[in-house]
Protein backbone atom coordinates (compact mmCIF):
# COMPACT_ATOMS: atom_id res chain seq x y z
CA UNK A 1 0.00 0.00 0.00
CA UNK A 2 2.10 3.59 -1.26
CA UNK A 3 2.32 6.17 1.60
CA UNK A 4 -0.54 8.65 0.02
CA UNK A 5 -3.36 5.72 -0.10
CA UNK A 6 -5.80 5.13 2.23
CA UNK A 7 -4.13 2.91 5.33
CA UNK A 8 -5.77 -0.56 6.41
CA UNK A 9 -7.35 0.51 10.49
CA UNK A 10 -10.55 1.61 11.71
CA UNK A 11 -11.95 4.93 8.69
CA UNK A 12 -13.84 7.39 10.46
CA UNK A 13 -16.66 8.51 8.54
CA UNK A 14 -18.36 11.97 9.35
CA UNK A 15 -21.38 11.94 8.03
CA UNK A 16 -23.73 14.68 6.93
CA UNK A 17 -27.53 14.27 5.41
CA UNK A 18 -28.13 11.92 2.41
CA UNK A 19 -27.39 8.62 1.73
CA UNK A 20 -23.62 9.19 0.20
CA UNK A 21 -22.50 8.38 4.00
CA UNK A 22 -23.96 4.56 4.17
CA UNK A 23 -23.36 3.83 0.40
CA UNK A 24 -19.31 4.57 1.69
CA UNK A 25 -19.58 2.75 4.96
CA UNK A 26 -20.87 -0.08 3.17
CA UNK A 27 -18.57 -0.34 0.87
CA UNK A 28 -15.79 0.19 3.12
CA UNK A 29 -17.02 -2.46 5.47
CA UNK A 30 -17.22 -4.46 2.02
CA UNK A 31 -13.66 -3.84 1.46
CA UNK A 32 -12.63 -5.63 4.84
CA UNK A 33 -12.02 -2.45 6.51
CA UNK A 34 -14.07 -1.44 9.77
CA UNK A 35 -16.08 2.09 9.03
CA UNK A 36 -16.45 3.91 12.35
CA UNK A 37 -19.20 6.59 11.59
CA UNK A 38 -19.25 10.47 13.26
CA UNK A 39 -22.50 11.31 12.43
CA UNK A 40 -23.42 15.33 12.94
CA UNK A 41 -26.18 15.53 15.18
CA UNK A 42 -29.04 17.53 12.90
CA UNK A 43 -27.56 16.13 9.86
CA UNK A 44 -27.28 12.59 9.48
CA UNK A 45 -30.23 9.77 9.36
CA UNK A 46 -30.36 8.08 12.58
CA UNK A 47 -32.15 5.11 10.98
CA UNK A 48 -29.09 4.11 8.97
CA UNK A 49 -26.49 5.68 11.11
CA UNK A 50 -27.51 2.98 13.35
CA UNK A 51 -26.71 0.01 11.15
CA UNK A 52 -22.97 0.53 11.76
CA UNK A 53 -20.45 1.49 14.72
CA UNK A 54 -21.16 5.12 15.06
CA UNK A 55 -20.84 8.54 17.88
CA UNK A 56 -22.97 11.30 17.01
CA UNK A 57 -21.35 14.78 17.97
CA UNK A 58 -22.39 18.26 17.37
CA UNK A 59 -20.83 20.05 14.44
CA UNK A 60 -18.26 22.12 16.32
CA UNK A 61 -17.47 19.43 19.02
CA UNK A 62 -13.99 18.49 17.65
CA UNK A 63 -12.32 17.99 20.96
CA UNK A 64 -14.78 15.24 20.81
CA UNK A 65 -14.36 13.80 17.79
CA UNK A 66 -10.55 14.19 18.19
CA UNK A 67 -11.06 12.17 21.50
CA UNK A 68 -13.36 9.79 19.85
CA UNK A 69 -11.55 9.23 17.01
CA UNK A 70 -7.98 8.34 18.98
CA UNK A 71 -10.12 5.86 21.11
CA UNK A 72 -11.00 4.12 17.65
CA UNK A 73 -7.85 3.73 16.21
CA UNK A 74 -8.94 6.06 13.73
CA UNK A 75 -6.28 7.45 11.50
CA UNK A 76 -8.29 8.01 8.12
CA UNK A 77 -11.04 10.45 7.86
CA UNK A 78 -13.65 10.59 5.28
CA UNK A 79 -15.85 13.77 5.45
CA UNK A 80 -19.36 12.92 3.85
CA UNK A 81 -22.79 14.24 3.46
CA UNK A 82 -24.71 17.13 2.73
CA UNK A 83 -23.95 19.89 5.20
CA UNK A 84 -25.02 23.70 5.21
CA UNK A 85 -22.06 26.69 5.64
CA UNK A 86 -22.92 26.99 9.40
CA UNK A 87 -23.47 30.71 10.96
CA UNK A 88 -20.59 31.19 13.56
CA UNK A 89 -23.33 32.09 15.94
CA UNK A 90 -25.13 29.02 15.66
CA UNK A 91 -22.29 27.02 16.15
CA UNK A 92 -21.68 26.02 20.18
CA UNK A 93 -18.57 25.27 20.09
CA UNK A 94 -16.23 22.65 22.80
CA UNK A 95 -13.13 23.58 24.19
CA UNK A 96 -10.84 22.55 21.40
CA UNK A 97 -13.27 24.04 18.71
CA UNK A 98 -12.83 27.52 20.56
CA UNK A 99 -8.90 26.79 19.98
CA UNK A 100 -9.83 27.15 16.37
CA UNK A 101 -12.35 29.31 16.24
CA UNK A 102 -10.28 32.65 14.68
CA UNK A 103 -9.00 30.59 12.09
CA UNK A 104 -12.67 29.00 11.25
CA UNK A 105 -14.14 32.49 11.60
CA UNK A 106 -11.43 33.78 8.38
CA UNK A 107 -12.42 30.17 6.33
CA UNK A 108 -16.15 30.88 6.51
CA UNK A 109 -15.34 34.35 4.79
CA UNK A 110 -14.26 32.88 1.21
CA UNK A 111 -15.68 29.96 -0.64
CA UNK A 112 -16.24 26.47 -0.33
CA UNK A 113 -12.71 24.82 -1.54
CA UNK A 114 -11.33 28.04 0.85
CA UNK A 115 -13.92 26.52 3.92
CA UNK A 116 -12.83 22.77 2.98
CA UNK A 117 -9.15 22.97 2.65
CA UNK A 118 -8.67 24.72 5.82
CA UNK A 119 -10.61 22.55 7.71
CA UNK A 120 -9.09 19.68 6.14
CA UNK A 121 -5.77 21.09 7.14
CA UNK A 122 -7.13 21.27 11.04
CA UNK A 123 -7.57 17.86 10.74
CA UNK A 124 -4.08 16.97 9.60
CA UNK A 125 -2.26 18.92 12.26
CA UNK A 126 -4.21 17.08 14.80
CA UNK A 127 -2.79 13.58 13.17
CA UNK A 128 -5.38 12.58 11.05
CA UNK A 129 -5.49 11.94 7.54
CA UNK A 130 -8.14 13.31 5.51
CA UNK A 131 -8.83 10.66 2.86
CA UNK A 132 -11.72 11.28 0.04
CA UNK A 133 -14.90 9.43 -0.05
CA UNK A 134 -14.13 8.22 -3.31
CA UNK A 135 -10.61 6.87 -2.58
CA UNK A 136 -12.13 4.35 -0.27
CA UNK A 137 -15.17 3.72 -2.49
CA UNK A 138 -13.98 4.16 -5.92
CA UNK A 139 -17.87 2.63 -6.92
CA UNK A 140 -19.24 5.88 -6.44
CA UNK A 141 -17.46 7.34 -9.46
CA UNK A 142 -18.94 7.93 -12.35
CA UNK A 143 -17.35 6.37 -15.34
CA UNK A 144 -16.29 7.70 -18.67
CA UNK A 145 -18.40 7.31 -21.63
CA UNK A 146 -21.99 7.19 -22.92
CA UNK A 147 -23.94 5.66 -19.70
CA UNK A 148 -27.12 5.15 -20.56
CA UNK A 149 -29.15 3.91 -23.58
CA UNK A 150 -29.56 7.49 -25.21
CA UNK A 151 -26.12 9.86 -26.58
CA UNK A 152 -25.23 13.24 -27.20
CA UNK A 153 -25.92 14.56 -30.41
CA UNK A 154 -22.89 17.00 -32.51
CA UNK A 155 -25.01 19.98 -31.00
CA UNK A 156 -25.17 18.68 -27.59
CA UNK A 157 -21.45 18.37 -27.74
CA UNK A 158 -20.81 22.32 -28.61
CA UNK A 159 -23.10 22.91 -25.33
CA UNK A 160 -20.67 20.77 -23.20
CA UNK A 161 -17.61 21.93 -24.95
CA UNK A 162 -18.70 25.45 -23.69
CA UNK A 163 -19.73 24.47 -20.20
CA UNK A 164 -16.60 22.89 -19.52
CA UNK A 165 -14.64 26.11 -20.91
CA UNK A 166 -17.20 28.38 -18.06
CA UNK A 167 -16.36 26.21 -14.81
CA UNK A 168 -12.46 26.22 -16.06
CA UNK A 169 -12.78 30.15 -16.41
CA UNK A 170 -14.46 30.60 -12.78
CA UNK A 171 -12.43 27.57 -11.12
CA UNK A 172 -9.87 30.44 -9.60
CA UNK A 173 -12.94 31.94 -8.02
CA UNK A 174 -14.03 28.80 -6.03
CA UNK A 175 -17.59 28.99 -7.31
CA UNK A 176 -19.55 27.24 -10.40
CA UNK A 177 -19.60 23.67 -10.51
CA UNK A 178 -22.30 23.44 -12.90
CA UNK A 179 -23.74 25.30 -15.29
CA UNK A 180 -26.61 24.74 -17.93
CA UNK A 181 -25.93 25.27 -21.85
CA UNK A 182 -28.52 25.52 -24.87
CA UNK A 183 -27.40 26.10 -28.33
CA UNK A 184 -24.03 27.67 -27.05
CA UNK A 185 -26.03 30.00 -24.96
CA UNK A 186 -25.37 30.30 -21.14
CA UNK A 187 -28.77 30.09 -19.55
CA UNK A 188 -27.11 29.20 -15.83
CA UNK A 189 -24.41 28.99 -14.01
CA UNK A 190 -24.49 27.58 -9.84
CA UNK A 191 -23.10 29.46 -7.27
CA UNK A 192 -24.57 29.27 -3.72
CA UNK A 193 -27.94 27.87 -4.49
CA UNK A 194 -26.79 24.24 -5.69
CA UNK A 195 -27.89 22.21 -8.75
CA UNK A 196 -31.62 20.90 -8.29
CA UNK A 197 -32.40 24.81 -7.43
CA UNK A 198 -30.46 25.93 -10.28
CA UNK A 199 -31.62 23.60 -12.83
CA UNK A 200 -35.55 24.45 -11.59
CA UNK A 201 -34.70 27.77 -12.15
CA UNK A 202 -33.90 27.41 -16.00
CA UNK A 203 -37.26 25.22 -15.96
CA UNK A 204 -39.32 28.51 -15.04
CA UNK A 205 -37.76 30.50 -17.42
CA UNK A 206 -38.32 27.98 -20.09
CA UNK A 207 -41.63 28.24 -19.12
CA UNK A 208 -42.23 31.63 -18.99
CA UNK A 209 -41.11 31.85 -22.46
CA UNK A 210 -38.51 34.04 -20.61
CA UNK A 211 -35.68 31.90 -23.05
CA UNK A 212 -37.21 30.65 -25.79
CA UNK A 213 -36.28 27.34 -26.90
CA UNK A 214 -37.89 24.76 -28.95
CA UNK A 215 -37.57 21.17 -28.07
CA UNK A 216 -35.62 19.13 -26.18
CA UNK A 217 -32.43 21.11 -25.79
CA UNK A 218 -29.29 22.08 -23.39
CA UNK A 219 -26.95 20.29 -21.27
CA UNK A 220 -26.24 20.28 -17.84
CA UNK A 221 -22.46 20.31 -17.42
CA UNK A 222 -20.82 19.47 -13.92
CA UNK A 223 -17.10 19.14 -13.34
CA UNK A 224 -14.87 19.66 -9.90
CA UNK A 225 -13.39 23.23 -9.63
CA UNK A 226 -9.63 23.33 -11.26
CA UNK A 227 -8.29 23.83 -7.69
CA UNK A 228 -11.19 21.84 -5.53
CA UNK A 229 -9.41 19.51 -3.04
CA UNK A 230 -11.60 16.35 -4.52
CA UNK A 231 -11.11 14.82 -0.99
CA UNK A 232 -13.93 17.42 0.17
CA UNK A 233 -16.25 17.67 -2.02
CA UNK A 234 -16.53 16.19 -5.29
CA UNK A 235 -19.98 17.35 -7.59
CA UNK A 236 -22.80 14.98 -7.24
CA UNK A 237 -25.42 13.42 -9.47
CA UNK A 238 -28.82 11.39 -8.97
CA UNK A 239 -32.20 10.24 -9.90
CA UNK A 240 -33.17 13.80 -8.34
CA UNK A 241 -30.47 15.38 -10.77
CA UNK A 242 -32.24 13.68 -13.77
CA UNK A 243 -35.67 14.79 -12.78
CA UNK A 244 -34.73 17.93 -12.10
CA UNK A 245 -32.94 18.18 -15.78
CA UNK A 246 -36.02 16.23 -17.29
CA UNK A 247 -38.11 19.22 -15.71
CA UNK A 248 -35.76 21.95 -17.63
CA UNK A 249 -36.16 20.41 -20.86
CA UNK A 250 -32.78 19.51 -21.38
CA UNK A 251 -30.88 17.06 -23.66
CA UNK A 252 -29.14 15.35 -21.26
CA UNK A 253 -26.14 15.71 -18.52
CA UNK A 254 -22.34 15.26 -18.54
CA UNK A 255 -20.14 15.12 -15.62
CA UNK A 256 -16.67 15.06 -15.26
CA UNK A 257 -15.96 11.29 -15.35
CA UNK A 258 -13.46 9.95 -12.51
CA UNK A 259 -14.40 13.18 -10.74
CA UNK A 260 -18.52 13.18 -10.10
CA UNK A 261 -19.95 10.75 -7.49
CA UNK A 262 -23.39 9.28 -7.58
CA UNK A 263 -24.74 6.85 -4.40
CA UNK A 264 -26.29 4.64 -7.19
CA UNK A 265 -24.98 4.45 -10.07
CA UNK A 266 -27.90 1.75 -12.01
CA UNK A 267 -30.58 3.84 -10.21
CA UNK A 268 -29.03 7.11 -11.87
CA UNK A 269 -28.87 5.22 -15.65
CA UNK A 270 -32.75 4.02 -15.19
CA UNK A 271 -33.70 6.92 -14.47
CA UNK A 272 -32.09 8.70 -17.59
CA UNK A 273 -32.81 5.90 -20.00
CA UNK A 274 -36.71 6.19 -18.95
CA UNK A 275 -36.37 10.01 -19.11
CA UNK A 276 -34.69 10.54 -22.23
CA UNK A 277 -31.76 11.63 -20.91
CA UNK A 278 -28.20 11.11 -22.12
CA UNK A 279 -25.40 10.80 -19.27
CA UNK A 280 -21.95 11.50 -20.34
CA UNK A 281 -18.76 10.88 -18.51
CA UNK A 282 -16.48 13.40 -20.07
CA UNK A 283 -12.57 12.52 -19.79
CA UNK A 284 -10.85 14.37 -17.16
CA UNK A 285 -8.93 18.12 -18.16
CA UNK A 286 -5.36 16.08 -18.17
CA UNK A 287 -6.94 13.85 -21.03
CA UNK A 288 -9.07 16.00 -23.02
CA UNK A 289 -5.93 18.59 -23.26
CA UNK A 290 -4.13 15.76 -24.31
CA UNK A 291 -6.52 14.44 -27.09
CA UNK B 1 -17.83 66.20 -35.69
CA UNK B 2 -15.99 62.90 -36.03
CA UNK B 3 -16.56 60.82 -38.26
CA UNK B 4 -17.31 58.19 -35.37
CA UNK B 5 -19.59 59.98 -33.67
CA UNK B 6 -23.25 60.43 -33.89
CA UNK B 7 -24.65 62.64 -37.04
CA UNK B 8 -26.91 65.11 -36.62
CA UNK B 9 -29.98 63.92 -38.64
CA UNK B 10 -33.28 62.57 -37.76
CA UNK B 11 -32.62 59.47 -35.02
CA UNK B 12 -34.28 56.21 -35.64
CA UNK B 13 -34.96 54.65 -31.92
CA UNK B 14 -35.98 51.23 -31.91
CA UNK B 15 -38.12 50.82 -28.72
CA UNK B 16 -38.37 47.65 -26.52
CA UNK B 17 -40.13 47.31 -23.46
CA UNK B 18 -39.07 50.07 -19.96
CA UNK B 19 -38.83 53.89 -19.46
CA UNK B 20 -35.04 53.91 -21.17
CA UNK B 21 -36.42 54.79 -24.61
CA UNK B 22 -38.63 57.74 -24.04
CA UNK B 23 -35.61 58.68 -21.72
CA UNK B 24 -33.01 58.53 -24.56
CA UNK B 25 -35.72 60.28 -26.53
CA UNK B 26 -36.06 62.86 -24.53
CA UNK B 27 -32.67 63.70 -24.16
CA UNK B 28 -32.05 63.58 -28.08
CA UNK B 29 -34.82 65.95 -28.83
CA UNK B 30 -33.30 68.30 -26.01
CA UNK B 31 -29.85 68.21 -27.82
CA UNK B 32 -31.82 69.77 -31.06
CA UNK B 33 -31.91 66.49 -32.87
CA UNK B 34 -35.40 64.64 -34.04
CA UNK B 35 -35.93 61.63 -31.97
CA UNK B 36 -38.18 58.96 -34.79
CA UNK B 37 -39.20 56.05 -32.75
CA UNK B 38 -39.75 52.86 -34.32
CA UNK B 39 -41.89 51.34 -31.56
CA UNK B 40 -41.88 47.39 -31.22
CA UNK B 41 -45.70 45.85 -30.96
CA UNK B 42 -46.03 44.03 -28.07
CA UNK B 43 -42.69 45.78 -25.98
CA UNK B 44 -43.00 49.74 -26.20
CA UNK B 45 -45.24 51.54 -24.24
CA UNK B 46 -48.16 52.98 -26.06
CA UNK B 47 -49.16 56.30 -24.45
CA UNK B 48 -45.09 57.49 -24.05
CA UNK B 49 -44.71 56.76 -27.75
CA UNK B 50 -47.50 59.03 -28.61
CA UNK B 51 -45.05 61.76 -27.38
CA UNK B 52 -42.50 61.62 -29.80
CA UNK B 53 -42.80 61.08 -33.80
CA UNK B 54 -43.28 57.70 -34.28
CA UNK B 55 -44.28 54.14 -36.35
CA UNK B 56 -44.88 51.06 -34.91
CA UNK B 57 -43.50 47.91 -36.44
CA UNK B 58 -43.03 43.84 -35.51
CA UNK B 59 -40.10 42.35 -34.23
CA UNK B 60 -39.39 40.25 -37.31
CA UNK B 61 -40.61 43.45 -40.00
CA UNK B 62 -37.06 44.68 -40.80
CA UNK B 63 -38.04 45.56 -44.08
CA UNK B 64 -40.97 47.89 -43.00
CA UNK B 65 -38.48 49.56 -40.56
CA UNK B 66 -35.60 49.81 -43.71
CA UNK B 67 -38.35 51.92 -45.57
CA UNK B 68 -39.96 53.99 -42.92
CA UNK B 69 -36.48 55.08 -41.70
CA UNK B 70 -35.38 55.86 -44.81
CA UNK B 71 -38.73 57.63 -45.54
CA UNK B 72 -37.97 59.42 -42.43
CA UNK B 73 -33.94 60.25 -43.36
CA UNK B 74 -32.69 58.32 -40.33
CA UNK B 75 -29.10 57.25 -40.73
CA UNK B 76 -28.54 56.65 -36.84
CA UNK B 77 -29.97 54.07 -35.27
CA UNK B 78 -30.44 53.15 -31.17
CA UNK B 79 -31.40 50.21 -30.34
CA UNK B 80 -33.10 50.19 -26.23
CA UNK B 81 -35.44 48.53 -24.14
CA UNK B 82 -36.44 45.23 -22.66
CA UNK B 83 -36.87 42.58 -25.28
CA UNK B 84 -37.12 38.98 -25.10
CA UNK B 85 -34.83 36.41 -27.35
CA UNK B 86 -37.57 35.59 -29.70
CA UNK B 87 -38.31 31.99 -30.91
CA UNK B 88 -37.95 31.36 -34.48
CA UNK B 89 -41.62 30.02 -34.77
CA UNK B 90 -42.49 32.77 -33.16
CA UNK B 91 -41.81 35.40 -35.53
CA UNK B 92 -43.77 36.47 -38.80
CA UNK B 93 -40.63 37.85 -41.02
CA UNK B 94 -41.87 40.00 -43.60
CA UNK B 95 -39.93 39.82 -47.06
CA UNK B 96 -36.86 41.46 -46.49
CA UNK B 97 -36.41 39.72 -42.86
CA UNK B 98 -37.21 36.20 -44.41
CA UNK B 99 -33.72 36.89 -46.64
CA UNK B 100 -32.02 36.86 -43.44
CA UNK B 101 -33.21 34.80 -41.65
CA UNK B 102 -30.79 32.06 -42.30
CA UNK B 103 -28.38 33.80 -40.67
CA UNK B 104 -30.32 35.15 -37.90
CA UNK B 105 -31.37 31.83 -37.01
CA UNK B 106 -27.46 31.00 -36.47
CA UNK B 107 -27.14 34.24 -34.43
CA UNK B 108 -29.90 32.63 -31.70
CA UNK B 109 -27.59 30.22 -31.80
CA UNK B 110 -25.70 31.70 -29.57
CA UNK B 111 -25.02 34.11 -26.36
CA UNK B 112 -26.35 37.66 -26.56
CA UNK B 113 -23.22 39.56 -27.31
CA UNK B 114 -23.01 36.91 -30.29
CA UNK B 115 -27.01 37.93 -31.27
CA UNK B 116 -26.81 41.42 -30.80
CA UNK B 117 -23.11 42.06 -32.38
CA UNK B 118 -24.82 40.02 -35.46
CA UNK B 119 -28.03 41.81 -35.34
CA UNK B 120 -25.68 45.29 -35.83
CA UNK B 121 -23.96 44.20 -38.57
CA UNK B 122 -27.31 43.55 -40.72
CA UNK B 123 -28.01 47.17 -39.77
CA UNK B 124 -24.64 48.56 -41.34
CA UNK B 125 -25.04 46.04 -44.19
CA UNK B 126 -28.39 48.09 -45.16
CA UNK B 127 -26.71 51.57 -44.90
CA UNK B 128 -27.38 52.19 -40.96
CA UNK B 129 -25.32 53.70 -38.14
CA UNK B 130 -25.58 52.03 -35.02
CA UNK B 131 -25.10 54.20 -32.04
CA UNK B 132 -25.34 53.32 -28.43
CA UNK B 133 -27.79 54.92 -26.78
CA UNK B 134 -25.24 56.30 -24.03
CA UNK B 135 -24.02 58.29 -26.65
CA UNK B 136 -26.54 60.37 -28.11
CA UNK B 137 -28.02 60.71 -24.21
CA UNK B 138 -24.47 60.15 -22.26
CA UNK B 139 -26.92 61.91 -18.91
CA UNK B 140 -27.92 57.71 -18.65
CA UNK B 141 -24.32 56.40 -17.87
CA UNK B 142 -23.44 56.29 -13.96
CA UNK B 143 -20.74 58.26 -13.12
CA UNK B 144 -17.49 57.61 -11.07
CA UNK B 145 -17.11 56.89 -7.40
CA UNK B 146 -19.07 56.70 -4.40
CA UNK B 147 -22.42 58.21 -5.56
CA UNK B 148 -25.12 58.66 -2.47
CA UNK B 149 -24.78 59.32 1.00
CA UNK B 150 -23.37 55.42 1.88
CA UNK B 151 -19.57 54.08 1.36
CA UNK B 152 -18.76 50.94 0.95
CA UNK B 153 -16.21 49.62 3.73
CA UNK B 154 -12.71 47.85 2.61
CA UNK B 155 -14.94 44.22 3.24
CA UNK B 156 -17.31 45.86 0.66
CA UNK B 157 -14.50 46.82 -1.37
CA UNK B 158 -13.08 43.28 -0.97
CA UNK B 159 -16.32 41.50 -2.56
CA UNK B 160 -16.41 44.23 -4.77
CA UNK B 161 -12.80 43.33 -6.67
CA UNK B 162 -13.61 39.31 -6.37
CA UNK B 163 -17.24 40.52 -8.40
CA UNK B 164 -15.06 42.37 -11.15
CA UNK B 165 -12.91 39.10 -11.47
CA UNK B 166 -15.60 36.90 -11.63
CA UNK B 167 -17.40 38.82 -14.44
CA UNK B 168 -14.37 39.46 -16.34
CA UNK B 169 -13.73 35.54 -16.93
CA UNK B 170 -16.60 34.40 -17.76
CA UNK B 171 -16.91 37.57 -20.18
CA UNK B 172 -15.20 34.99 -23.23
CA UNK B 173 -18.31 32.83 -22.59
CA UNK B 174 -20.81 35.99 -23.28
CA UNK B 175 -22.07 35.25 -19.94
CA UNK B 176 -22.38 37.29 -16.43
CA UNK B 177 -22.74 40.97 -16.23
CA UNK B 178 -23.32 40.29 -12.70
CA UNK B 179 -22.84 38.42 -9.21
CA UNK B 180 -23.43 39.24 -5.44
CA UNK B 181 -20.19 38.25 -3.65
CA UNK B 182 -20.31 38.47 0.33
CA UNK B 183 -17.13 37.74 2.46
CA UNK B 184 -15.37 37.02 -0.50
CA UNK B 185 -17.89 34.43 -0.88
CA UNK B 186 -19.94 34.18 -4.68
CA UNK B 187 -23.17 33.74 -3.73
CA UNK B 188 -24.85 33.81 -7.24
CA UNK B 189 -23.74 34.33 -10.87
CA UNK B 190 -26.52 35.90 -13.41
CA UNK B 191 -26.65 34.41 -16.61
CA UNK B 192 -30.41 33.98 -18.42
CA UNK B 193 -32.55 35.03 -15.50
CA UNK B 194 -31.35 38.84 -14.86
CA UNK B 195 -30.46 40.67 -12.06
CA UNK B 196 -33.48 41.49 -9.68
CA UNK B 197 -34.43 36.95 -10.33
CA UNK B 198 -30.68 36.82 -9.15
CA UNK B 199 -30.99 39.11 -6.30
CA UNK B 200 -33.88 37.42 -5.41
CA UNK B 201 -32.25 34.44 -4.98
CA UNK B 202 -30.01 35.63 -2.90
CA UNK B 203 -32.86 36.55 -0.85
CA UNK B 204 -34.35 33.26 -0.76
CA UNK B 205 -30.97 31.59 0.06
CA UNK B 206 -30.82 33.94 3.07
CA UNK B 207 -34.06 33.95 4.25
CA UNK B 208 -33.98 30.01 4.22
CA UNK B 209 -30.34 30.08 5.68
CA UNK B 210 -29.25 27.93 3.19
CA UNK B 211 -26.58 30.97 3.03
CA UNK B 212 -25.56 32.25 6.64
CA UNK B 213 -24.48 35.28 7.15
CA UNK B 214 -25.92 37.74 9.86
CA UNK B 215 -26.15 41.58 9.07
CA UNK B 216 -26.20 43.38 6.33
CA UNK B 217 -23.14 41.98 4.21
CA UNK B 218 -22.58 41.67 0.44
CA UNK B 219 -22.72 43.62 -2.90
CA UNK B 220 -24.23 43.51 -6.26
CA UNK B 221 -21.27 43.64 -9.02
CA UNK B 222 -22.64 44.74 -12.31
CA UNK B 223 -20.30 45.40 -15.28
CA UNK B 224 -20.68 45.21 -18.95
CA UNK B 225 -18.96 42.14 -20.75
CA UNK B 226 -15.30 42.59 -21.53
CA UNK B 227 -16.07 42.24 -25.56
CA UNK B 228 -19.55 43.35 -25.26
CA UNK B 229 -20.78 45.58 -27.95
CA UNK B 230 -21.48 48.55 -25.81
CA UNK B 231 -23.61 50.05 -28.09
CA UNK B 232 -26.03 47.47 -28.10
CA UNK B 233 -26.61 46.23 -24.65
CA UNK B 234 -25.05 48.14 -21.09
CA UNK B 235 -25.66 46.87 -17.64
CA UNK B 236 -28.53 48.86 -16.41
CA UNK B 237 -29.98 49.59 -12.62
CA UNK B 238 -32.47 51.81 -11.13
CA UNK B 239 -34.67 51.76 -8.00
CA UNK B 240 -36.05 48.48 -8.85
CA UNK B 241 -32.27 46.93 -8.43
CA UNK B 242 -32.14 48.74 -5.35
CA UNK B 243 -35.11 47.31 -4.09
CA UNK B 244 -33.98 44.01 -4.75
CA UNK B 245 -30.20 44.48 -3.40
CA UNK B 246 -31.92 45.44 0.18
CA UNK B 247 -34.24 42.50 -0.02
CA UNK B 248 -31.37 40.15 -0.89
CA UNK B 249 -29.56 42.06 2.93
CA UNK B 250 -26.48 43.61 0.79
CA UNK B 251 -24.81 46.68 1.79
CA UNK B 252 -24.63 47.98 -1.52
CA UNK B 253 -24.44 48.08 -5.43
CA UNK B 254 -21.28 48.52 -7.44
CA UNK B 255 -21.20 49.14 -11.21
CA UNK B 256 -18.72 50.15 -14.16
CA UNK B 257 -18.69 53.88 -14.02
CA UNK B 258 -19.58 54.74 -17.78
CA UNK B 259 -20.44 51.29 -18.55
CA UNK B 260 -23.49 51.26 -17.15
CA UNK B 261 -27.11 52.71 -17.43
CA UNK B 262 -30.07 54.39 -15.55
CA UNK B 263 -32.92 55.92 -16.48
CA UNK B 264 -32.98 58.03 -13.73
CA UNK B 265 -30.11 58.68 -11.95
CA UNK B 266 -31.60 61.33 -8.84
CA UNK B 267 -34.45 58.48 -8.23
CA UNK B 268 -31.92 55.79 -8.29
CA UNK B 269 -29.69 57.61 -5.57
CA UNK B 270 -32.33 58.43 -3.17
CA UNK B 271 -33.97 55.45 -2.89
CA UNK B 272 -29.93 53.84 -2.89
CA UNK B 273 -29.59 56.33 0.60
CA UNK B 274 -33.12 55.29 1.59
CA UNK B 275 -32.21 51.70 1.82
CA UNK B 276 -28.91 52.65 3.77
CA UNK B 277 -26.90 50.72 0.80
CA UNK B 278 -24.05 52.62 -1.13
CA UNK B 279 -24.07 52.93 -4.63
CA UNK B 280 -20.43 53.03 -6.26
CA UNK B 281 -19.07 53.53 -9.78
CA UNK B 282 -16.02 51.69 -9.93
CA UNK B 283 -13.44 52.91 -13.20
CA UNK B 284 -13.32 51.05 -15.85
CA UNK B 285 -10.59 47.99 -16.69
CA UNK B 286 -7.90 50.34 -18.27
CA UNK B 287 -8.32 52.55 -15.43
CA UNK B 288 -8.29 50.24 -12.74
CA UNK B 289 -5.28 48.92 -14.24
CA UNK B 290 -3.45 51.96 -14.32
CA UNK B 291 -3.91 52.32 -10.72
Amino acid sequence: MSGNGPGNGPLAIICGGGKFPFVVADAVAHSGRKPVLFAILGWADADAVARFPHHWFGLARFGRFRRLARQEGCRDVVIIGTMLRPSLLQLRPDLTTLFYMPRIARLLRGGDDHLLSGIGRIFEENGFRLVGAHQVAPGILVPQGVLGAHAPSARDQVDIDRGLGVIAAMGPFDVGQAVVVADGYVLAVEAAEGTDQMLARVATLRRDRRVRLDGKVGVLVKAPKPAQDRRLDLPTIGNRTVAAAREAGLAGIAVEAGGTITADFAELIAAADAAGLFVLGVPPPASRAAL
